[in-house]
């Protein structure tokens, strides 16, 4: 006997359909005799919807009274699915976040799970009855509803499974697990039947849809055996474990892009002791994450500098450079929102040289420009022109040997 | 200064633009320098989505399950007047059941409120603070959500009325007020300025569908000065109060009528003692609700019994009926669906003879046979075949007195 975590998203939960469908996987890991607990989205749209509401209401929303209306999307399935699950004979109730309770920060919109009191639904899944628990949300000190941010079911299932000491956490989404890049882009992606936390970390912060950031970073955490997997489909999905549960290591795992990048580019800097923290610190301060830094070597006392910062906060970075120029004493001020930034990952590449050269020159063949380039342990990361995207994806997918055979 | 209830249906909170003419009628009342607490319905359709949700997934659904998923429309309608009203300036927070409390049994699906702790609610209005509560919906002692059944909010809003010691429940709807009878039948029907608590309640539970009945007993229980009035028009409503706050007691006030109805006729019944008793005893442990019985005079040692039940439950009675033939020996069994049934509702009528006379002659005069006749003390019912509704209902309303002049 598992003890098992089983969440579905918004697609898997979508209509009532869908919602029967989830109850067949659930009652699966049942009848294999295994205990289940189980984490819903809204259906999909419906939060959108609800969110839609209170920016109507007014952009400058109370994000209490938001967490108040976008929270009940969950509620609605988890109810829908303990009646069906009912009606095929097994014993389930369907619980909110401040039922469990979970207990969350106060930080509305964004709260941050602090203790799930799991006692209660240990009992109950002792005694052979499967809790079906909104995602998304809790309760916070003050005894109001909170939310984890968007994607934040994932979280609640990581944590759910952590809590409750889980042998699995299995995340059923619409896609049938991770894949080595995008395959509506190189349809020679393969699916990955394991990676370790550290890659789908960087895979998830690049923009790979797949899980919420956090929720990796709690299962890395809590060590949490996290599968991706299909809810429409009956194989294998993705492992997502420890670097010692995969046997044969891949140099490089998957090659993950990012369309939301904008280059800001400061030309002529006095260069001084200092210079970095007064351009970057009024950048910080303005809640601005500046990525991809790289200083030139200075000539006559001069430096360029360029950086990414998210394409969404452009403006407002133009906006504080502009400002600091009586302090930071520099000629120009170019930018470009028209670049991407592509990076491979792999655990591997700790261990091998020559994975960030076989990259330049791949691209280099493709006589596609780099210009910036900046390395972590597991990835090598360079920003290009955007319109090259596609063409840059599958030569390096190619050069690194992912395709699949 | 008042203290005041302020409770909005369906209709009145159907969109955006409906929801910010509810804040502008709050804040009118804030404006005045009373204090105000808000109850709010879900927007139109939702509920109604939502039970709809549930008898897909199972007919037969768990109650506990179905007020988790119905109870959610109020949510979002209470935490997007209350992002409105904080818009406009006022302070204002949204309440769910839960966290009131609103207390009620476990009758989940059609619980009944227990007790409602307003220590809390007092101390924010006495600092200037709205209130907005979910209408619809309480905890249980299980905590677990329950509902309060179909119009519930009205409930709500009574009974916090009462629990706050408010000077006046208004209740806003899509109509102006109460009729004497149904102006889309009759185009003379004239709006009552002020009606009694016992009037309305026969008004009420005859389908005059303005107010849900339980609220009106509750409201006649603890004397809360009830309003029932517009969202949409700015003109006085109807005050539902006292029979002694009325000074110009009408002696009927209005007509109602009820197509809910079916006749049942029992013929030939051999007629001893406790020959009623062994008919309505199955039939009241079948839970249906017989009203209107009627019983000739024994010829012969034989008796004819006829009496009304509900329409939806003549299937249920019927084979009732058939299974006590061994039990109770009778002739023959028929019966009607499609009978209707009249009411002339006044407390005036208490003092005043003739009221049944007169109604009788208004219906002999347009030919219209009466099929079954049962009084009470502010009330007289007859029961016709539903094609002569129309004819019926205009000529009592002439007959009455009560055309518009």
């Amino acid at each position: 006997m598992a003890r098992i975590v089983q969440k579905f998203g918004g697609t898997s939960v979508a209509n009532m359909e869908r919602i029967r469908n989830v109850a067949r996987l659930v009652k699966k890991e049942i009848d294999a005799g295994n205990q289940v607990a189980v984490v819903l989205s809204a259906m999909s749209g419906v939060t959108n919807q609800l969110v839609a509401y209170c920016e109507e209401a007014n952009p400058l929303y109370d994000t209490a009274e938001y967490d108040a209306v976008v929270s009940t999307g969950e509620q609605v399935t988890v109810g829908l699915l303990a009646i069906l699950l009912q009606g095929m004979g097994l014993k389930a109730r369907s619980f909110a976040g401040w039922q469990i309770p979970i207990h969350t920060d106060d930080a509305h919109g964004k709260a941050r799970i602090v203790e799930i009191d799991t006692d209660d639904l240990i009992g109950r899944m002792n005694a052979g009855e499967i809790p079906v628990v909104a995602g998304f949300q809790g309760i916070g000190s003050d005894g109001r509803v909170t939310t984890l941010g968007r994607g934040g079911s994932d979280t609640s299932a990581v944590a759910l499974a952590a809590a409750l000491n889980a042998d699995r956490c299995d995340i059923y989404t619409d896609v049938d697990g991770v894949y080595t890049t995008d395959p509506r882009i190189v349809p020679k992606a393969r699916k990955l039947p394991r990676i370790t936390y550290e890659e789908m970390l960087e895979m998830a912060s690049l923009g790979a849809k797949v899980l919420q950031t956090r929720s990796v970073e709690m299962a890395m955490k809590y060590r949490v055996n996290l599968q991706v997997l299909s809810s429409f489909e009956d194989i294998p999905g993705t492992l997502v474990c420890d670097e010692e549960d995969i046997v044969e290591k891949e140099i490089v795992s998957g090659i993950a892009y990012s369309r939301d990048e904008a280059k800001v580019t400061i030309q002529g800097v006095k260069d001084h002791p200092g210079i970095a923290a007064a351009l970057f610190g009024p950048l910080a301060a303005a809640n601005i994450n500046v990525d991809m830094i790289v200083q030139n070597v200075s000539e006559e006392g001069h430096t360029d500098m360029t950086f990414t910062v998210p394409r969404s906060d452009l403006g407002r970075a133009l906006k504080v450079l502009e400002q600091v120029r009586d302090v930071v004493d520099y000629r120009d001020l170019s930018h470009s929102d028209t670049v991407v930034k592509l990076s491979v990952i792999g655990v591997g590449m700790r261990t091998h040289a020559g994975v960030a050269q076989k990259m330049f020159s791949a691209l280099a063949e493709r006589g596609i420009n780099i210009l910036v380039i900046s390395t972590s342990e597991i990835k090598v990361s360079v920003l290009i022109e955007e319109e090259y995207t596609e063409l840059a994806l599958r030569a390096l997918h190619t050069a690194y040997g992912l395709d699949a055979r």
